[in-house]
């Protein structure tokens, strides 16, 4: 039992707020692990009270990163999955509780296996493919390419440095790698035979919210006809538009730029691509390569004003 | 007189080759200076010596930095005029070639200044304008439209950050700055009302040889219809082709990226943005909106492989 529910929440929080360098599967998943570990430790007296401290965490939990929709949809499968709960014996609630957690931590790994699946076999051995930011979906499908002879090139992402970890990661499967910075983007591109792309979302039009430099990435690909896929499960899938999108501010801080007067750091973490810079988006289900509805273009109070 | 001509000649050359912080014009002009201290200073016997020391240097600063297009044009410009040195006396042919030197610079300051005086105007009070790594020339520009209430969005420009140096200047104009990194020039370049570029030098096509990350500029402003302005003096103006171009590539420790087996980092300081993306080219001699040969594609040799 947790002595302290609300340091147990307060904790998890925070850690979901301030892990920045998870993509959104990831980060799903780590929520539901902790929605489970709370399902079963937490201090309650009855399956009312189990009931409505769960539900708090998953929201709060969804709150912490408004613009993260996948943790925001797949908590809200689990908050849905709650009006199952059985309330009359409170160890069963709690086992009810954890099993959801870990039976849809489990269908995204899946989802994630799927796209790996579908992905891999189209990759022509020797190619070339270039990554941005930190992905679990890509770097399972570059894990499933091992000993077909492809290289990477991959971006730093500034301000965060989840390059870092990528280039660690694939120095473990040693892919032979490039990295730059992102304002070499344009001179690399023209290398690529495929830019295989996470997403934070895919929104109703087919757009796509990811780190920013993606949009950029994207623009330079299409100029030099390198295809670009978007690899992202179903619960990455929005039914709102770019206009209903907020994108996530960090602080500016990272930037590390010491205070200067007239002079305001801005650290926008995500950008939006919209569909028709998109060759091909990959779900768990299949491929698409088109959307029906034309893309939006970026209206103007998607940012704070500067 | 130096003691030591080597060593002089030495420490300029190196100066020349590792300030990768200042643009083309302001280097140009500080190697101007190296020639006229030089030419007054140097340690000969003779005319003849005097000339062979001058144009040893000037040849050395020339291939200290063979991307650096504006540096080989004045320093070439200077080289030819020593032709027309006096021969017969030593203190006269001192006085030649500072001379020449002297007047090199003020023709380029010159140059900056008609710029500018062609360019202000043209900015409509109140306008947000988005710049890119330093430029003297630009700096220029934004300093002579003090009072019309202009805002600056600019970059860091990793991994140099040049972008400091420009956040300071624009400080102590008092001119309100957005500071991005390079990764958001897509979510911010909706906002500006036009880029103003400076260039490392303009190909014979009018592509536009530029520090890293001003191709990504360039096609961003393309898609929200934000004219991109280059301004560049002609000494910048090249009758190379881009296949003809080769992209200086810096030390890849200036990524701070720690050692990793199969993980090549890349430092390419500058690329090329093909001229139908500019709207516009301003040098001292005026405006000019289009070149006549079609732009090239960029040829696959351009960088060292991979």
């Amino acid at each position: 039992m947790y002595s302290n529910n609300d340091q147990f929440k307060e904790r998890r929080i925070r850690a979901v707020k301030e892990d920045v360098r998870k993509g959104g599967s990831e980060l799903s998943r780590s929520a539901l692990e902790d929605l489970l570990d709370y399902a079963e430790a937490c201090d309650v007296a009855d399956t009312n009270e189990l009931k409505s401290e769960l539900l708090d965490l998953a929201m709060q939990m969804q709150l912490a990163r408004p613009s993260m929709l996948v943790l925001w949809n797949i908590l809200q499968r689990w908050i849905e999955r709650m009006s199952g709960m059985p309330m009359g014996d409170l160890a069963e609630a709690r086992q009810f509780a954890a099993a959801q957690a870990r039976d849809l931590a489990t269908s995204s790994v899946q989802a994630v296996k799927k796209i790996t699946q579908q992905v891999s076999p189209q990759i022509v051995p020797g190619s070339i493919i270039m990554v941005h930011s930190y992905s679990t979906t890509v770097m399972q499908i570059l894990e499933s390419i091992e000993g077909i002879e492809c290289k990477v090139i991959m971006t730093e992402s500034r301000p965060g440095i989840e390059g870092r970890r990528m280039a660690r990661t694939l120095s473990e499967l040693k892919i032979p790698t490039t990295y730059i910075t992102e304002a070499q983007i344009g001179n690399f591109i023209y290398k690529a035979d495929l830019v295989l792309m996470g997403a934070d979302s895919v929104l109703v039009d087919g757009s796509v919210i990811n780190k920013a430099g993606t949009y950029l990435m994207a623009l330079a690909a299409r100029e030099v006809r390198v295809p670009f896929w978007v690899v992202a499960e179903s619960y990455k899938h929005s039914s709102r538009t770019v206009s209903e999108t907020e994108l996530e501010e960090m602080e500016a801080d990272e930037l590390q730029l010491p205070s200067i007067d007239f002079v305001t750091p801005r650290n926008v973490y995500f950008d939006v691509t919209p569909a028709e810079l998109v060759s091909a988006w990959v779900d768990e289900n299949g491929y698409r390569t088109s959307y029906s509805k034309p893309s939006e273009p970026m209206p103007a109070g998607l940012l704070k004003e500067t």
